[in-house]
């Protein structure tokens, strides 16, 4: 089957963001689409701290993440981003460090503590895209989509006892499972045309026969229509908005995210890039 | 099936602690056979600090099981206790308070974390004894008893996801699973004849339809023949040593336990009382 | 000084409970005034459940807590407690097994987790009762009194590292740290005159010099007026509702507890036990 | 006082393993010297699999950690690496990217579990070359060295509460304990002249002022004399051996590490640069 189909319409995503900041401080944003090969796009970001523009620094990383970083001092933040996403991104690249970082345990995806779970649920014989199924069905029905259910220090362990989370929770627990099963797995921050209630989204990405997989054990959203913004080793890499300084009070975001035309199906066993 | 076959049968235990005492501490041992009904038994308990005979209080819990308390100074603790045990013990009585006190999670047996993973691992329509069975199974085929696998303040989510153990960690997420699906559950340290190599062992006890059923998903030893020393919510309350104050080095020790005549066969599935 | 300044005074407590059952369930109380020597007291229990009066199961513990047990079919239970506790109980005794069961660690008083922390921390050479206002101390400075800042499920531990919690877990690190340095420590549910906002309330009791002592590090209520309910290991033992089955869903609680006059000044450098 | 003196002196350092691969799998070694400016040096690596010679991938990382990555089938697996190090290297840049990534929390460097500890147990206000010296000294005086006190799968929370590990423990609670304060932190596997007994070292690297400063809180060598070898968030990033797939034994290994001439003095309240 073609694994593209719907992946060249247009997209358009945006967020808002109003915040008070309580103390001087230094925020980051990840919010922006990811730069990518083949991606073209028209996009607006405007920052405003009590009535001024602020202009952010950008780093991007080399996976195409787009930091935005900027200083506030005390008042109301507000932040708007909006972009169209004309063409669709080439198929990710694989790294050459990918395979050795994405393999590594990590804060929310403690993979060392699984290995032994993962060897005595799944069929370690079995080829890596039979276990990639295996492990999202596994969570798929494993876990309810709860809000509220989970802490933002919560990881994969926690989400596997309790049996709950909302999709950061669901991508923690695949991609601990699969590198405990030697398959590199990351998480990727995402917009998703199609999420009901719309909000940020995440999903998770393997590495199966060189290429990077979406896996999305929540099944929210198509894959197809997936608008990447930040790719890392769990949600510790990918936060829409980290603070580091005085305190900050998000007082409310809304995200949108439409794809022109139909939304496309998704088939949760067929492999999708996201593009 | 009759499941008190063999439990008639004289069984001999014994263990002998060579302990070095650094600095001045209470010890807690609960070594000796539980107080219960029906048990007639011969035994002997030997304390010597230093070459002099040593004293320890007696305490005496709810369920049997008996605490020697003793003050040590510094220097060599040698402890012997030997018992042979002529005839079993009545079934253990179902305490008004049982049904409470083992449904709690305690420290080792965290049940209040294994609600979501219980519910969602096992039939929770099926009847008690079906789920005891079924989980009794789970654990025996997720866990690898390896020596050395774990730690002292490992529990039962340790134990799952490591996915190896030894006896107290097969029973602790044997407890901690019955109770996540609302049996009452608890940890029972036992003499083991035909145990190999031979040591302290520790089961679980479910309380299934009125009655104290006792569960060894290791199966490593006939549940007919085990001799209760300590009953509990978990390894915390069953160790063989407590040590409070001073440093306390244990040299070694050594365990025995024998049933006359042969070794009962244990069916697994079978729902056998401790006697 | 004396501590027990304003101990007889007449205490008048209450709870009104208004919960929703869903499913078939049995429901675990702990809310009526512990049963001990000395109290003479008036009090009422009434419990229906659509509009029938249900006549619960009373087990109580050997530290005197009451569990109220009920079997409910799903409908509306109201739970209407009230005392007047006009004498105050005896100190309370210290049991044979007090000291075993109270240093050993709990599901939410990890204690074993906290031998090396406890150590550097505090000077275990200073007197028991040195120690005891060294660790209120401390859990007063370093928690701050915050709620939904804590979990059902959490322990000590991470009531240390997130630096904040409710009187349950200011209690629980309390406990966790005195056993660590070889203090037996245990949990006990109260009313509490003079608390605002006026709820349930924890504190610790600690085993010093053959007395339980009272510690409360939130020293947001006088300890001399508080009354006993349920005494345990931890928040495990003590909880007012503990359900077992279908889902509960507790509307409203409403509690109060007055004292005749005056409410007592409390030192909390002093020993003070409860009474 | 000059921070520089000794670093200019010549390192020899070499590491030799010999392991048993009893199954096909994939091995990540970080066992070369970093590739950084001005480091002038001649190194030789030799692996050797059942006698034939095995010639890894060498995959760099931004910050010049060089991982050997080898596919190897059962058998006998040996490495030799050896480096004279002539030359220093220039002190390491801080990348635009360093003080986003080496904020967030990692695997064993858990910073977001640290917040509330860190504001309770360190003054804020003080400058952050404070901040350093006071968590340096706090991890030096509440963590003892011992062998064996710690898992591979144990972080930063587990080693504050133990109150003891190995050098990679002491430097994962610098890290999160930093990280919890708001400063960059991350750790440095190194080769260590002086250390005794001989192993390989970790130290942790705290970005203060613009620059990346060594901290070891062990102060078991100088860290003048420290050859870099891997950097990353935390020992996830710079094991000295991973292995994905059939067991490998590691028999033994045997490093050294020497410096041309005397060890430096190394004053532990100094800013040491490593190079």
């Amino acid at each position: 089957m073609s694994v593209d189909s719907g992946q060249n319409a247009q997209r358009d995503v945006s967020v808002y963001l109003d915040a008070a900041v309580n103390g001087a401080t230094e925020i980051e944003l990840q919010i922006a689409v990811a730069k990518l090969p083949g991606v073209e796009l028209y996009e607006t970001l405007l920052i405003t701290l009590n009535g001024n523009t602020v202009v952010p620094d950008e780093i991007v990383t080399s996976s195409g993440s787009r930091i935005h970083w900027l200083h506030a001092e005390p008042g109301n933040l507000y932040v708007t981003y909006s972009a169209s996403v004309y063409t669709a991104a080439d198929p990710v690249q694989v790294d050459a460090l990918d395979r050795s970082i994405y393999l590594r345990p990590s804060r929310y995806a403690e993979a060392d503590k699984f290995f032994g779970f993962a060897a005595g649920q799944f069929d370690t014989n079995a080829s890596q895209s039979d276990q990639l199924i295996a492990v999202t069905d596994f969570v798929r029905q494993r876990l309810s989509y709860i809000f509220g259910a989970s802490d933002p220090i919560d990881g994969a362990v926690d989400t596997l006892l309790s049996g709950a989370g909302v999709c950061r929770d669901f991508a923690h627990l695949v991609v601990a499972l699969l590198r405990g099963l030697g398959i590199p797995a990351r998480l990727v921050a995402v917009y998703a045309p199609g999420l009901f209630p719309m909000d940020f989204h995440a999903v998770a990405e393997a590495l199966i026969d060189g290429r990077w997989v979406a896996v999305d054990a929540t099944g929210l959203a198509p894959r197809q229509s997936l608008v990447r913004i930040a790719t890392g080793r769990d949600a510790a890499d990918t936060a829409f908005l980290d603070n580091h300084g005085g305190d900050v009070i998000l007082n409310s975001y809304q995200v949108s995210a439409v794809v022109e035309g139909y939304l496309p199906i998704d088939d949760p066993n067929s492999q999708v890039q996201l593009r």
